[in-house]
């Protein structure tokens, strides 16, 4: 797989490649966060983006970057989250096969929203080494080509295009923050923001229960960790070579928030902006609000990544059955 | 109260006169709805609203329409819901007194909220005639201007806007429809449709459990109907004099759910739109997704017209506790 570093140009290209493909989403404000912040935020909605997920942006320009050669082999990946689905459906769109390794403990909602794009589930056990036998097999087999969810140069130009598009809505920024986890959209944001207008600050939000990118930015060296436990499902995975080596150079800070704070954000987010967001989305505005010093009187992008909770189980709630009362 | 039918100049002088206080909302589509229904829909976001619902129209249009006179005796209401928070902003807006009469099983979000606004509240007995007489009583001690959450020429024209706004965003409607409940919205949005483009259908989605409107229409004189149980609590107010003589001649059909159907549509909505609505919102779609065969190929206007939940207590979940997961 593509492992040089996306260039502006690269991402440029990535953006015209998808636009047939994707949604260019909105930009929001909120009073009550500004107010609760000391500064003015603008979110930008890829919670509304095609599958749930920012994610459809680097899948798709993977998919539509590969020789009619190689798609005719099909893509494969592992994901038990919106990666799986977003490449299921940029598949889709192309009319190529895809086969997607998932952990036999995934949620229902995602196996279904796979399968629903027509992509091929391998079931594993829940173990990154039966995940990595599993892949390895599908590749063999088919011949396909693997699209890692972010150390991949094609995904990480697919995500900056996000922030390509937020700095063209809202031209003024002081500063983007965007979550990380293995860190393919913060790389991606961090270029097209040093292209455009290098003087902006380049932040990121993580979980403190996941905070390896952090500890990395601390100890000056990639540390990888294993299976940590957050309600930030999307941000568990462990920066990559690739994304490590931008994250290093061109990230400013990494902002951590708490569990409690990940989810106070995203029930506040629900209930002032009416919009659905999924806890790892919460994360950048969390950290905002738990350190809002360094944010204050700044115009700051904040990229919301994903909608897709599952409305059954939510974290402020404990539920015991999903009938409706009516 | 101003008792008259409002007049499209009215709508559009309302339209002035709110413009500063209230948001001019967005307008989304969704892939999924259009499928489902055989339409092209377009959702008119009022759950974007300020104070989260379109009533803030038809209070701040009643509020700013005042005498400065009149405006210093303050204003006064019943309400277990938007309409009280929305006055209560309104008046908080222009900076003048606002009373709120309750029932005292008022949801605690309400009350906070009203309180929030700083208007007073008088809570009475959850009764027809306990609410009329502590209103009564609010009024000969306070000389306060009564606003009627729906059977009101400032109110009617205020919430008119919401139509006149959709038809400048989408040009090229066939029909509209907006949830009926005391018929505010729905009397606003007919006389808005009739003004600009005559040719254009103009319906009501209402719930089956509710629906003296749909009853109305059929015997040809307002029937009134003392609490109906429907989970969408926005809509069991009857119709009033003022808008039973609207509806019942430029209002083209009502069209009725099931209290199953408005929840399935509000969840729909939640997931695939990634927007939160209340379930008095979700009608008018759940409507048309029940009986899609008159919206069939044609474009349709959706005015979402709030999204003020108690997320605590989702109508498809039993909930034991909100307490935090993480």
């Amino acid at each position: 797989m593509p492992m040089n570093r996306p260039s502006l140009d690269d991402l440029q290209r990535a953006r015209s490649r998808i636009a047939p493909w994707i949604h260019r989403t909105p930009v929001l404000t909120s009073e009550t966060f500004d107010r609760m912040s000391g500064a003015s935020l603008f979110f930008k909605c890829e919670n509304f983006q095609k599958a749930g997920a920012f994610k459809s942006r680097g899948a798709v320009n993977a998919v539509f970057s590969l020789t009619d050669d190689q798609a005719r082999r099909g893509v494969a990946t592992h994901s038990s989250g919106n990666h799986g689905m977003a490449l299921a459906r940029a598949a889709a769109c192309r009319g190529i096969a895809c086969t997607v390794v998932m952990p036999r403990t995934a949620p229902r909602a995602k196996i279904d929203a796979v399968r629903g794009y027509g992509a091929d589930i391998v079931f594993c056990q829940p173990t990154n080494t039966a995940r990595a036998e599993a892949v390895a097999d599908v590749l063999e087999k088919t011949g396909a080509e693997f699209v890692h969810p972010f150390d991949d140069s094609r995904v990480i130009a697919g995500q900056g295009s996000c922030a390509l598009e937020l700095l063209e809505q809202v031209p003024d920024l002081d500063a983007v923050i965007a979550p990380i986890g293995g860190g393919g959209l913060i790389s991606g944001t961090a270029i097209a923001c040093r292209g455009i207008r290098p003087s902006l600050s380049v932040y990121a939000g993580e979980p403190a229960n996941a905070d390896d990118a952090w500890r990395s930015l601390a100890a000056g060296r990639r540390l990888v960790e294993d299976a940590p436990d957050t309600i930030a499902d999307g941000l568990k995975a462990s920066l990559g070579e690739l994304t490590w080596s931008i994250v290093s150079s061109e990230v400013d800070a990494i902002f951590r928030a708490s569990e409690a704070q990940i989810v106070d954000a995203m029930r506040l987010t629900w209930e002032r902006m009416k919009i659905v967001i999924e806890p790892s989305c919460a994360v950048p505005l969390a950290a905002v609000l738990a350190q809002p010093e360094p944010f204050a009187h700044r115009r700051v992008g904040v990229i919301l990544t994903g909608g897709n909770v599952d409305l059954a189980c939510l974290p402020w709630q404990h539920t015991t059955t999903t009938t409706p009362k009516g």
